[in-house]
C-alpha cells in the first residue's frame, strides 16, 4: 500500500453536557485492510486518484491485475489520448493475464475514440473475470462495455467502492453529460468569513497546509478563474507552487471592462495560457492589443458584464472541463447566484478580524429568507493544518 | 459506565491528493477503558460534569471511593452550601472508606467555608489514599489541602487527568481568581457568516442539535446575555427549553438606553431574575419603572454606551460566575473588542446565504492587519447534527 497516501485524522470524542474534550490521532488503512474485491478497487482507485489533472477532459481511471492471489499488472490512464489504464497494466502482465482478474475503477471502453476500444484488449488477454467500480457516464458508452465483455462469457462484477469512483471523476462526469466545466470554489476566510481586512490585507489568512492544498488543487483543474479585482490588487502569476514539479492551470480571468494591464504578468508570462472573459462593450482596441500579446479574449453575452452562464458555455467548448475559482466576495457571489459552482471549499483560519467593510467570501444581494439559502449536501469536515476545511456541493432549487 | 455519556464522532479519513473521502463512525470509551487510576478518576469527571449549571459559582466536584476493587461510594456536589462530593460520597462508602482509595477531582478543601473542611472527614473516614486530578485553583486552598492530608500520613497522587478538570471548571476558575463571569459567546451563522438575510429572517439558521446543544449550553451557565435590539425584534422569553426539566439561567439585558417596553416577556414574566445594564445617561423615570416591575438595573459607567468592563465587574460582584452571551453582532463586537469573551462557541449551518446588508456574527471596527486578527487557541471542531461547531479560546494580545 502506498504509505503516501495514508493520512492521520483529528477525532474529537465529546461529551454533550460536559467540556471535556479528547482529542486522538488514529492510524488507519493497513489495519482495516481485508483481502477481498474492495482490497484490490482500493489500490487501482489510488492509481487513479495520484493522476488527477493530467488527463484534461478525461476522467482518471486505475486498474489492477490479479492473477492467483499476486498482483501480476497494474495501470493508470496517465494522458488524454494516450493508453488508456487497462492497457498499461495487461502490458505488464503479458501472459500472465490468461484466467486473471481485472480490476478497473470505470467501465471499460467498448467504442473507438482516441484509441482503441479497451474490452477488445480485455477479451484478447484472456482475463476470466472483470471488477468494474463505476459504469461509464459517458452516454456512448455507458452499459455497453460490460455487455460487450460479459458476450464474450467472461465474469463482470459491477459496482464494489462505486460511490468513491463517481466522486473521484466527479469533473469528467460533469463535462462529458453537460459539456459544461465543473467549477470547484475554494475561499480562504476568517471564522467571521473575511477574506481580507477592511484595509484590504490579506496575508495571511490561511496556514501553510492549507495554502499547499490550494496548490494540489490547482494541479488538479484544467483551468483557475479570478476577477480583475484581484490581478489588479496583486498582479499575481496564478501558477501551481509545490514543492515538485506541478502542472499549472490555464488562466481565466473574468474582466467586463478589459481593464487588465498589457504590463500584468499574466500577460507578459507566456508559459501558461491566459484566457480573458469580457463583456460585449469592452472596447475593440484594447481586445486587439490584449490578444498581440498573446491573450486569447472571449467576447460573452452584449452586456456590460460578463455573461458568465455563457462564459461556462464558451470554456466548455474549448474543452476546459474543470475550474478552479478563486475570486474575490463580488465573482464567487455571481457565480453562486447563477448556479454556476459544482462544490465549494472553503478553508477558514481559527481567528476573527472584524470591520463591516472588511470583504466577506461572497457578496451578492443575498437570499430573503433563510430556509432558502443555498444548501451543501455531502459536507465534509476536516483540519488543514491549523485550519479548518468545510466542503460540499451547493444544492440550486430555483 | 454511564452510557448517555458517549457518542460517536464522524471521523473523517481523507486522502489529501484524492477526492476519497470515507466517514465512519467509531465508538468508543469501554474498549479502551483501562482499569487504573484514570478508570475511576473519569468516572469522578463524569459526575461532576453532569452537575454543571447547578452548583452557582461553586465548581463542579465529583468523587469515587473504591476499596479492595470494588466502588463503594460515589458522590458530587450538588449545589452550593451543601456538602461537597468527597462528603457524599464517604458518607455512601461507611465503614468501608476505612484503608480505602478516594478519588477526587478538585483538590479537597482545607478551610471553613459554608461547609466544614473535606480533608477532615477524609482524615476521619480513614482513607489510606487519595487520588486529586487537579489542585483548586482558589487562593485560600490551594496546596493546602493536599499538604494536610500528606501531613496525616496519607498517601496522595495530584494530577490524573489534570487538564479534563480544569476545562470543566473553567468558569470557576476564571471567577474565583479575577471575581469576573466568565463569559461564552455562542452564534449560530451560514457558512458566509451571517446571522440572518438580509431582510432579517433567521429561523432557522442552524438544525434541530445544535439548537438543543444551547439550550444545554443555557442550562450550564449562571446567566444568559442578550442585547436589547434581540428583545425588539423577538420578544423572547429566554429561558431553557430541554426534553427535561432544566435550569433558567439569569437574564441579562444590555439596554443603554433603557428601550425595554414594561411589557416585554422578559419583563412581564417573573419566573426568573431579569438584570438590565444600561448607561449613566438612561432616563431615571423608565429606571424607576423597570424597577418597580422586579427588573433589576444596573448602571453601568457614565458615558452614553453600557461600559462593559464595569458591567462584567458589577456582575461579578454580585455572584454571576458565568455568562452564555447570545448577542447581535454588535454586542458580540463590543464583548470581543474589550478582551471580555473567554470562548466562542461558534455553529455553523452547511449553506449560504449572502446578502452585504444581512448581519453578520461580530459586527465591530475590526483589526486593520491579518497578522493582528484575535485567534482561538484549543480549537476543536465537531458536527452538530448537520451543522459545524468550531469552538476556542480568543487569545488578546494587546
Amino acid at each position: 500500500m502506498l504509505s503516501m497516501l495514508i493520512r492521520f485524522c483529528r477525532c474529537s470524542l465529546a461529551f454533550l453536557s460536559s467540556p471535556l474534550s479528547v482529542s486522538l490521532p488514529i492510524g488507519v488503512f493497513l489495519l482495516l485492510d481485508i483481502l477481498n474485491d474492495e482490497y484490490y478497487m482500493k489500490l487501482a482507485l489510488e492509481l487513479a486518484a495520484k493522476a488527477a489533472g493530467q488527463t484534461g477532459i478525461n476522467p482518471v481511471v486505475g486498474c489492477v491485475v490479479v492473477k492467483e492471489g499476486r498482483i501480476v499488472g497494474i495501470g493508470t490512464h496517465l494522458k488524454r489520448g494516450t493508453g488508456h489504464a487497462e492497457v498499461h497494466a495487461l502490458q505488464m502482465a503479458g501472459d500472465e493475464a490468461e484466467g486473471a482478474t481485472v480490476y478497473v475503477t470505470l467501465e471499460p471502453c467498448s467504442h473507438f475514440g482516441k484509441t482503441p476500444p479497451c474490452c477488445e484488449r480485455i477479451i484478447a488477454a484472456k482475463a476470466a473475470r472483470v471488477v468494474v467500480a463505476s459504469g461509464d457516464p459517458n452516454p456512448q458508452v455507458s452499459g455497453r462495455g460490460i455487455a460487450r465483455l460479459r458476450e464474450e462469457g467472461i465474469d463482470v462484477t459491477v459496482g464494489v467502492l462505486e460511490q468513491q469512483s463517481r466522486q473521484m471523476n466527479e469533473k469528467f462526469n460533469k463535462y462529458i453529460t453537460t459539456k459544461l466545466p465543473f467549477v470547484t470554489l475554494k475561499t480562504a476566510s476568517t471564522l467571521d468569513g473575511k477574506i481580507a481586512s477592511r484595509t484590504g490585507d490579506s496575508r495571511w489568512v490561511t496556514g501553510t497546509a492549507a495554502r499547499e492544498q490550494v496548490h494540489t488543487l490547482r494541479h488538479q483543474h484544467e483551468a483557475i478563474m479570478v476577477g480583475i479585482g484581484t490581478v489588479l490588487a496583486d498582479d499575481p502569476l496564478l501558477n501551481t507552487r509545490a514543492p515538485v514539479p506541478a502542472i499549472d492551470p490555464v488562466r481565466i480571468i473574468v474582466d467586463s471592462s478589459l481593464r487588465l494591464p498589457l504590463n500584468a504578468r499574466v500577460v507578459t508570462d507566456r508559459s501558461i495560457r491566459t484566457i480573458v472573459l469580457t463583456s460585449g462593450q469592452a472596447a475593440e482596441d484594447k481586445r486587439q492589443a490584449l490578444e498581440a500579446a498573446g491573450v486569447e479574449v472571449f467576447v460573452c453575452g452584449t452586456g456590460a458584464k460578463v455573461d458568465l452562464t455563457e462564459a461556462m458555455m464558451k470554456l466548455g467548448e474549448f474543452e476546459i472541463g474543470s475550474i478552479l475559482l478563486e475570486g474575490g466576495g463580488q465573482l464567487n457571489g455571481a457565480m453562486l447566484e447563477a448556479g454556476l459552482i459544482d462544490k465549494i471549499i472553503l478553508y477558514y483560519a481559527a481567528k476573527i478580524i472584524g470591520g463591516v467593510e472588511a470583504p466577506g467570501t461572497f457578496t451578492f444581494n443575498g437570499i430573503e429568507k433563510m430556509a432558502d439559502a443555498i444548501e451543501l449536501e455531502q459536507v465534509n469536515v476536516e483540519m488543514a493544518g491549523d485550519d479548518i476545511c468545510v466542503s460540499g456541493y451547493p444544492v440550486y432549487t430555483k
